[in-house]
Formats: C-alpha cells, structure tokens, sequence
C-alpha cells in the first residue's frame, strides 16, 4: 500500500490541515477560506514540502472549484437576477470597469506584458461578497439600503466577473488577438443568457420524466451530469470550466428546493473546495516575494484594488448620499475566490509568472482582510433585533 | 484548457455513462452497480479506449471506495453488530469459511500460486445483501425468520470480508509468510474491537466539543477528516485503507443521527462511488477471456461461490428447518461490491494477474445477478402489506 498510502497522506494534510486553519482564522473572525490559503503555502513546496500540484491534487482542485461554483450558482434564482435594480446594476458596471482599467494600466506603466496586465485586472474585478454579508449580519444591518444594493450587485458581479474570466482565460501566451476575444465575450455572454432565460424552463419542461428514473436521487445524479456536461462544453468553447458550473446552477436554481439540489451539493462542495483553496496556497512560491520590486508593486495593486471597488461602486450610486455611497464602496472591497480562481487559471495556462501569481493572491487576500473593520467604522452600530446569522452570502456557501 | 477540458471529458464519460446504464440496468431489476461495471469495461482501453486508469483515476477510484466504505460503517450501529444473534454469527463464520476453502483449494490444484488462490478466496467471502435485501423488501418478506437472519449474518459477514481483506491486502507477491499474516488479523481485529467497543464512547464524550466549533457544518467536517486518518493509519499497518474508513463510519454510527453525518455523506459518495466501479471495469481486460481454459475456470469458481455460500450458510442455520436454510442460503450469495474490492486491492498491489482479477470480477457479476431469481421462488408469495421500498440494505446505501 506504498503509493495509496502516499496518496492518502497528501490529501489528509490537504484537508486536515486546511480545515484546521480555517478554524482558527473563524475564530479571528476572518473568513476561513483565507485559513485554507494559509494551510496550503505553509504545505507546499517552497515551505513543508508536504503537498505538491501533481494530477490528482491539481484534479481534485478543478473538481472542487467545479462543485463550490455549482453550489455558488445554485444559490442565484435567474429571477433575482432579473430583478435587480438600476442602481445596483450601475454599481456592479462601474465597480467591474474601474478596478480593471487601473490594475491593466498599472501593470502596462510597470512594463508587464498584455497578457499578464490583463489577468491582474481581471483578478481585481470580482466580488466575494461572503465576508461582507457576514459582517452586515453580525451588525444586524442586513436589511438596510446599503445592504440591499451590496448584496444585488454582488450577485450581478457574480456573472460580470465569469464572464471577464471566460474572456481571458481564451488568452494563451504571446499576442492578444482582439478579434478572438471578441468571439469569446461574446459567446459566454450569449451562453449566459441562454442559461439564464431559457434552460431553467426547459428544464422544468423535462420534470416529469426526471421522477420516473429508477435510480435513487436521480435529480441530483442528473444535476452533477449536467454541471460536468456544461463545464467541459466550457473549456471547449474556450473558457474555463468553472463557467459552465456556475451556469449549470443558475440554471437548476429555481428546481433546486423540488429536487433537494442545494441539501446534496453542499456536502460535495465542503468537501472538495478546500482542495482549491490550498491548492491555491500550495501554487504559491514564497520566494518570489523576495523578488526586487515585488512587494512594493503587490501593495501598490493592494490599493488600487481598494480604491478601484470605493471609486467604481461608490460612484455607481452616489445618488443614495456619501455615506450609503461610501457603505456600498467598502462591502465591494473583498475579492475572495473569484479573484484567486482567475489567479488559478492563469497559472494554470501558464500565461502569468510566479511572482504575478502572488501578487494577486496578495491582493486577495489584503481586500479581504480590509475591508471588514472599515465596514463596522461606517455601518451603524447594530441594532437590537433577531439575528440572522450565517448563510446569507451567496459566495460564502460550500466554502 | 487542453489539458483541463481532456481531464474532464474523462471524468463525465465515467460518471455520466456509469450513471446511464446503471438506470439500465435498474429498469431491468438488477442491480445498477453492475451497470457501472459494464459501463467501465465498455469505455476502457481493451473497448472503446474513453477512460484509462491514472493517477486521477484511479485516485478518484480510491477515495470512492472509501467514501463508500464510509457510508457503509455509518449505517452500521456497534450495538447492532453486538445483538446480532447465535444463528446469524452461524451463518456468517461458516458461510465466510466454506467459500474461502473451496476458492482457495480449486485454485491451488489447478496450479495458480498461493497469494493468487488466497486473492480468489477472499474475494468469494464476502456478502453484499443490498440486492436481497431489495428482493425481500419487494415481496414484503423483510420481516420472515429467514430474513432476519440474513440481514444480521450480512453485517458481521461485512465485518469478517474486510477483516480477510485487511490480512490478504497486507501480502505482497512471492511467498506467503504466515507469521506476518498472522500479526496483521491479530491487529485488524484488535483495530476492529476497539473501533466497536471504545471508538463510539470517546467520540460521544468529545461531543460538547464538536458543538463549540466555529466552522460550519463542524461535526461533518471532523468525520470526514476521522475516516481520511483512519484510513490513512490502515495503511500504515499494512491493511487496505477502505478497512480503516469502515471503521471510522461504524464508530461514528450512533452520532449520525444527533450530526447528519448520513445526510452529508450520502451525496459524497452518490458521486464519488461511481468513479470506483467505472475503474473496476475499466481494468478489465476483455482480452484475457480468450485465454485457454480461461471461461472454464471462471464457470467453475461461480459454481463454487455459489454452492459454498448455500452450503456454508444452510449448514449454519440447518436447525431452522431446511426451507429456511435453503433461503438463508441463496440469500447470502451475492458478492456484490466487497468481493469487487478485493479484486481491486489485488489489481493494484500487482499480486494478481489480469485473467484472476477478470474472473473475480466475473464471479461477482454473476453470484449477483443469479440470486434475486432463486430466491423468489423458495420464498413465499408477496403478502399484501405496505411497501418497504429501498434503502434497507446496508451495503446497498450511498451506491
């Protein structure tokens, strides 16, 4: 049992060690995904040497990012979708172009190449709005206007920034062809649109026969078939996997009480995303921080990624007053996985460098850990009344 | 995302296909891991060349059996193994021995070397009841004499399958050193009555513990993290790891219900397990079946494997009257999936050649698919009383 004991060993410090971690970051109230981060570059290579990227880890990795995105789409009816209001499409908008045009500008000022500019931009478009709800929970503040408009947005920001990422991860080394890019917005936006507005019908369409299957479950087993069928349709128009899984959840969201969809696919993603979580960690070579330059540039996109959610979003509804502006501004903040899944990507299309790599889990990790003290400063002191607890955040669950 | 997209067109043509003639199969009342089975052989490489066996693979293989093992052992309470009564502990003692003999033996005298004899032995112990268990549910026999025995010989049948399985997985090829052999079931069993006796109490009184974590979903998390260690520490001490997984689910068994722990481990291992039946299949050499003499010695080894189970069984129940024992009999016979898993065990530790592993595979197949036909006529016409449905074999679970 040499190897599977080898095997075994790798995947129980993985998951024991992530888990442990997470905990203790909970128990800072931080968000235990960072933990899991921690865990896994305090596992790898250039640290313990416990864990490495090889086929199993680097495939349980995608399986889990596949799953947690599946989980984060089940969580998103395409009717809230719809339903969003004007003020919180614009601050999604403006919060999505503005960090991406400072982090693609900077990075071009500092002499990066086009691909590696864009990535960073990419990575500091999305919104982990997790943290955030967490926060507005503990303050009892979740019903406030602030609060609605932070919570609307970050779930339009949810697809805006999937589908910055399926662009770019259309992107292999050397030249940016514009023309492909192109083809691809387009085709994920079209993709998106489908699955938002025709397949949860359609799928309503086949319930009937979806109870007649032999098979125990049978709706979940069809709904895994489903994520995996769309997410490898995914990488075959070009994007990445973790795309279509969201997709294939936003589509199965609004059959997901029915089915029991959400009660089965949580245990699978708390299983298998803290394996890209610290695999994220593990992907990460500590001694690139030793690079010259390199820890002033990664502070230097740490602010601009601040400023870039306070500036975009806050101007998306400065018509509600600064101080709601200021509110909604700062609940952005927080890029958590969605950034850290571009980082993947990129490193896994070996378009960006190590150091780059770090530099955008830095900076996924400082917005995280930010932006909650500022948002108690500015939020009203909580209000006596029932608490609502965990749960709210459509991207904290399955983490 | 060549890589990604090849990775994941391997894992939905095991997982979508696996499921498709599992449904199949169902729809034909047999059960549907045979058509996960046949899924496996058709996409491997000695058909149609869809899935090989590699580390992810076969990783994903491996952490399925366990997880399934997992779900097994939680579904198994320690105080119901202990009430098994005097006839079931009968039944099981002696329909584990009188099969494991005439396995052993057959093949010795047609020349294969021990370790591949003892393989073939330990694969013809084991019971999977799931199968009977649905036939006796669908002729509302679930209550009969016969059937209470058949159902409580299973379980300790399962304990005594994986305890073979924990002595023959710590050989490895060449000679058979008996006084290691015998180290090794003196410390499964030791492993085993410890997992039963003490393992359930010590968890019970760390659970004020548990409830004080801050992690979601806490109690789930530290199980799985319990039956990856666990199964890790079997590997140390030279047994296969799903043994150690088992005994992690049996000790966890009386909690489940207090911390969901069914609940969250069923729809790890819906998905999961799949991966771990495809891969049997997918190891099968078609080729081998047109190796001389090769489909005598597999008709032979089923006949043994059936005719030692009803000897073996009948004889431990021959008080109860001969039709009864007849029942117990042909009720035990199925092999289902732990005979599958010593199969596997052996492919993987290269102690047995391609033709053995085809023809434990064959004798599993056929052992499960002969059964439900005898068995309904030696039992009593469906009496007319509520439907019991699925669900009420232990090994059948999380399937």
């Amino acid at each position: 049992m040499e190897h599977s004991g080898k095997v075994l060993l790798e995947l129980f410090f993985m998951f024991a060690g992530g888990k442990l971690l997470a905990e203790v970051f909970e128990r800072l109230r931080q968000p235990g995904v960072l933990g899991e981060l921690f865990a896994g570059v305090l596992l790898g290579p250039s640290l313990l040497g416990l864990v490495h990227p090889n086929d199993l880890t680097l495939g349980l990795a995608e399986i889990g990012a596949i799953f947690l995105l599946f989980t984060v789409g089940l969580e998103t009816r395409p009717g809230d979708l719809l339903a969003v209001g004007w003020t919180a499409t614009l601050v999604a908008v403006s919060g999505v172009i503005v960090p991406f045009v400072l982090g693609f500008w900077y990075m071009k000022a500092v002499g990066y190449n086009g691909i590696e500019s864009i990535f960073v931009g990419a990575a500091m478009v999305a919104t982990s709005v997790g943290i955030t709800a967490r926060v507005l929970a503990d303050l009892g503040a979740l019903s406030s206007r602030a609060a609605r408009v932070i919570l609307a947005a970050a779930v339009l920001d949810d697809i805006l920034g999937l589908l910055v990422l399926a662009v770019v991860s259309s992107l292999s080394t050397g030249q940016v062809h514009y023309v492909q890019l192109g083809i691809v917005a387009a085709e994920a936006a079209a993709f998106a649109l489908v699955m938002i507005f025709l397949a949860s019908r359609v799928i309503g369409a086949f319930h009937p026969h979806v109870e007649k299957l032999r098979a125990r479950n049978s709706a979940f087993i069809l709904s895994i078939i489903l994520c995996l069928g769309l997410s490898l349709a995914s990488t075959y128009i070009g994007m990445a996997a973790i795309v279509g899984a969201f997709l294939a959840g936003l589509a199965l969201a609004d059959h997901s009480d029915r089915w029991k969809l959400r009660e089965n696919a949580h245990p699978l993603s708390e299983f298998l995303a803290p394996f890209f979580f610290v695999l994220l960690g593990v992907q990460v070579n500590v001694r690139t921080f030793a690079t010259p330059g390199l820890v002033n540039l990664a502070s230097m996109i740490c602010i601009l990624a601040i400023v870039g959610k306070l500036v975009g979003c806050g101007l998306g509804c400065l018509r509600l007053g600064f101080k709601d502006a200021l509110r909604v501004g700062i609940g952005m903040v927080p890029r958590g996985e969605v950034g850290l899944i571009v980082a993947g990507v990129g490193l896994t299309l070996h378009t960006i460098s190590d150091a780059v790599y770090s530099i955008v889990l830095v900076m996924s990790m400082v917005t995280t850990l930010a932006a909650p003290p500022f948002l108690r400063m500015v939020l009203p002191p909580p209000s006596p009344g029932p608490e609502i607890g965990q749960g709210n955040g459509s991207v904290e669950n399955g983490v």
